[in-house]
């Protein structure tokens, strides 16, 4: 059993969350988990299952990459589902015993689907990545807003992956969202993941970025820089090389702390720690917004 | 200056389209046109110009393959627009000559968006085609409903592309729905092309499908043959060879009769006579539901 | 309904044949045909339906461009067929009304497989063409031979496409053998079909090679260019444009006189005449074997 | 020099076995070695060299990924050889220094021939997995037979990659038969790898299934997981990263052992241990035949 | 026998020209040919004998798309030869008899070189389009100077073929010069390709430019829209559809005549005329410099 | 910061080199660095800057992969810079502070351009790899002269990637030329690097050969075998895993030394030794010229 890019929050006195888990068969499903500490788990032995799951937005098959977000009274969860194609699939569980499956945000095909912790002028809003049904080597960072969690509209571009004129190499093939963004004194902080092709592959490295706090669609800052890349042996080497994935992040405001949680080559999962304000001042100092 | 898969609407005493017109750039837009016959035709010589086209649903570069239809009191245009790559974009006039912009129904990338020419059980209704940003070398038929024609969701899957289990090679390799839905008695008579991909190159044909009055993402009948492929000159040779494109259609239902607008290889615009009862019954004698 | 690349041969007073047939659903069956004079067909509104269809090799799905060969008693059927993936099908008939099914005999992929019209050494003989599949970029001419009809051995490799080296781009993409090898003076007249691939698309013209009587795997002469090339607007253009595609040959020996049996762009069945020695004279004074 | 995928038996008083090897030109050759035990070879510096090597047969060019069996009175040796493009290469021996090579089973392009250890119903049964001339993103285990080791027919398809809808994740885009099958009480033990794509590469595991024993190409049982994946840094890391690749196996039914030899890595050879009724019941009991 | 594009100039009181050529075999070698009204044509049966063929520059294998052009007391002719991949082969002739081969302009991969008709500040100038050794989806004009007409160094963009941005969707996707360029009041006029891809393969179009006259590769006029696209069935259908392409161009600045040599579907040669100040006032009207 | 394949030289009483240096937007940069013992580096904070930078032999974005070569009074350094594509840039430089801009040596598309240390007949020669805009499967090593260092020509091909016929599978997708050349007693000592494509990526390999002195076209002898290739964990695995890339080389004839820079995995820097007259025993041992 593996259980790879995973998603936690804060819940009762300590943690709670979602987690891709690949049984032997390496099909990925959903499984909840409880921790004290948010670093040693308890595993859910069976997969998470929905209520409320209508055969029409597709049989539940493949869940991975979930991320978790507390809004209002629910933990809503979106992952990447399949759906004739994989999209963002959302669900919402007050418990993480219950979870209630909600419509697809969006058409395939679609992945890294992220929910703002907020409403933001009445309206939900989502970061994605629309792209193809294969690996992917292209994408870019949307969002979209929705007064009900089922419909949603007026989808705009929040950030391109880097080209040749940007000097950005590290995010030039494709970009995508991470851990639920983090209101912070100067809008949302954003973590994401940014890709570049090498002759051998893929390497994926994380960034930052700080997006407007009431249109979040505009882009204040963008770190020009990744700030952490496979480096380690965990990350350099595994079932998918080169890859640090960042997909979830706790954060104490007071305490000044932030630990983002990632996989690493697709075979680990990993927690690095911050101090939250270095890591904005970071991306502040060092931004390229385009 | 070309004229290429077009979509018109009676208005007034006459006819009313949106026509992709390439000039010498080939460079695709919008333009509005008038006929009294419905064969000759008035086309504006300047492109559509909207009226709220905000910067962030594109800037309104290039624009194909339009469909008009009439729901309550405006024409609503729908198009394959560029948006960081191809989605559905939507207008709305009363009068052909201001049109407004709306938001982009879906995220990137989708082609063939097809509105319902009604309200059902008060929610807009939309086909579509979601892909790729290539030539889209696969694609399956699905549909959206809105409560605003702004925020869309309920996604469900109509109808797949024929695999060889099916034996439907002529729709093999992609779908996309083709007219504004036609009500008859059996539910909505959607026309739509398949394509086959032969080694040199695709071949698109026309069939048809009925889907449920309530219901349409549920499909009653779906013709187990193509109903018009390329065979004329004019369909065989041309810039796209081997293409029989329907984008339009008129009908009256006292009269019998159906008019299928078409492209054709995409150089020409041609127009396909039927009796509205002996085409529907086709569909239903010949069904093949997958 | 269409029909395409077909196979005839003399039969009692007349001829008969199996064609390749395509109704509106683009998917290629078998049909029986017989024609007093070769040229004026009556094709069965049936398809040919096989008796001894184990499950095993195959439903039988798709069946398309086939040969006819007389060997001793039986005429034997061969092919592309069906099997997770095209391979060569085998059946055989002696009234062309009852086709006993054989076990195809090849595994996947494979195209183009023509028997030797009698056998040599006490063994069948049959070409094929080895590739992948999907439209095929690449393959060469191979031939195996059986004691049974059913096990395949001794494979050999008899032509390989034209390369740069050999100056013969007509024929440097791909190659298969086309109608039943014709027994002449100097051993097997074997008419075949090389392609060029263009930036458009795929050239397919008409050559041919005469091989050892004995040992079919050796090439004596081998015809230096094309002898039929695209040319006619219904051999230019049509579903799969630029197709000349042999498959069939009449020849009558004492009367000199040779018969070419060829589809035309994917859409049309032809017949192109000559004089048997003329035919053969050409292949070999402009032989060039590699 | 490198020694990589491996096929080893028992032989007199101790083992005998046909390696990959590559010199320092990567170009792989098979050559003959001796064990006591099974763990500590001696190579042969040279290559085999094959009597009755016939031109028409390939030039015995590139030889990898042998298997050996003995059947009867020989020991027979099938491995990827260059037949213009790779398919299944034979030969058979008596003593590993005298090889006499016999005709290629199959056309072009086939890989991972694995021949049964006994005649069932009086003919010979050899596994293969055809593709086509490149790194083979696709490919199903089929079964063919032989009267004579020469002639081979009546091929069924064993097994196919698994698909989204059976969850076989671990095997889903390709599929290749590894050691010679064990005779084990509930017909024939197959073990075998199964392949998944990644961002970044193929995951080569390994898997097993039980055929049964008179018609072998009846799948009975094939286990819903992989057995073996890659875990240790020599399996992860390599000239082929993440590759098991089993291609050989002791076994001895009396004492209960299993002995599978894997490559890792295409860089290690290595040898994993098992009881052989839980290896066979593990099969059973988490069996998933589709 | 098959001649396409082809170049041709005045020679003597009638002209002469470079042809390609393609046998049967579909090689392409250059033939010279003589005519008296620039539209009749006697070509030699043999192709070009070039002395000074030393084998490092090329076996001289296949050459086609040639240009010539007469710079001071030579004619100088360039195509697209044979180097171990396409590029951009040279000689020079006084009589087009006798042909001397020069060394290859470029290193591979490269085609579309065009020499100017005169030095510049004392330099040979040639403008080329490097790409890669296929069918070449991509590829910009630029342009290179030498002192001697064997070394080429200064290498400057020219134009690139046009993007979204720029709405050139007939040029989107390649561009190449065609004739050489004519001097005219405002600098150069270079005629040349663009090429669009469609779902349906590649069209080429013609447009022009006029490039400044010392400095040729500053681009001061460029035509916003195609001169002449695939319209008559011999420029829609033939072995490469949808072809217009020109390579050679006759002038009569006195007269004010143009003649434009352009090959169709690689399956005609045509001419197309015009009055040679309206062309140049239509490339300066309808510009547009990207 | 990240430090990848570099050049260095003798320069003073110690030496200094020109680096690829990739801050954290991984873009590549060249920056100087000076050692007194060739292992301990100071490299420059900040990329080298060019005088004579005209805009239109690129924007001077990115650059990686430089050697640094001394030839008479200057400095000499190429690598592989943008010009709308990679090509060979030139720079030259007296004292590693000041480097002179020269003009760009190729056409795109190119890479691996390495001078010889000395004019040869009175030429500059430079060796080189031209490819695709890609990631370059596929490449031949050529030469070009100039007499200026400005304009190039007299191509030569040089050497081939090595073919199925040859057995040379190390090096049979590309080859591309390492180290400055040194001349020995029999010629040029050119070190290159070979690599093979496996199923999961590239494996770059070192190798050698010896050119003519006076033709170094010509290769007298060429290496047989790798020698030197992945195998150290820093070699295997990294951001690209598994590349040996010699790209620079310090010797003393005298006292018979031999250090060869190479980058492993595009993550560390290495040196390897060798007795130089060892090295070159080894090539002319163990040649096989094709």
């Amino acid at each position: 059993m593996g259980i790879y890019n995973s998603a936690v929050v804060p819940y009762g006195d300590g943690f709670a969350g979602v987690f891709r888990v690949e049984l032997g068969n390496r099909f990925p499903h959903l499984h909840a988990g409880w921790s004290e500490d948010g670093l040693d788990w308890q595993i859910e032995p069976q997969p998470v299952v929905f209520t409320n799951q209508p055969p029409e937005i597709g049989p539940g098959d493949y869940a991975y990459d979930p991320r978790v977000v507390k809004i209002e009274d629910w933990y809503y969860v979106t992952w990447c589902g399949g759906f004739n194609g994989p999209t963002i699939s959302v669900a919402r569980t007050k418990n993480f015993r219950e979870f209630e499956r909600l419509d697809n945000a969006f058409l395939p095909f679609n992945r890294n689907g992220v929910l703002f912790p907020r409403r933001i002028g009445g309206m939900y809003y989502m970061l994605s990545r629309p792209s193809d049904n294969g690996h992917t080597p292209f994408g870019d960072i949307y969002i979209s807003q929705s007064p009900d969690m089922i419909h949603w509209g007026r989808h705009r571009l929040v950030m391109r992956k880097g080209g040749d004129e940007t000097g950005q190499w590290w995010q030039r093939t494709k970009i995508g969202a991470g851990p639920i963004p983090i209101e912070v004194e100067d809008g949302w902080l954003m973590i994401y993941h940014g890709v570049i092709d090498t002759c051998n592959g893929f390497v994926y490295s994380m960034g930052a970025a700080i997006l407007d706090r009431d249109e979040p669609w505009r882009t204040l800052y963008r770190v020009n820089q990744h700030m952490l890349t496979p480096d380690m042996p965990y990350e350099v080497s595994g079932h998918v090389p080169n890859v640090v994935f960042p997909c979830a992040a706790l954060h104490d405001t007071a305490a000044n702390r932030l630990a983002i949680y990632y996989g690493a080559a697709d075979t680990s999962c990993c927690v690095a720690y911050a101090h939250l304000d270095e890591f904005v001042e970071f991306v502040k100092s060092n931004s390229c917004v385009f």
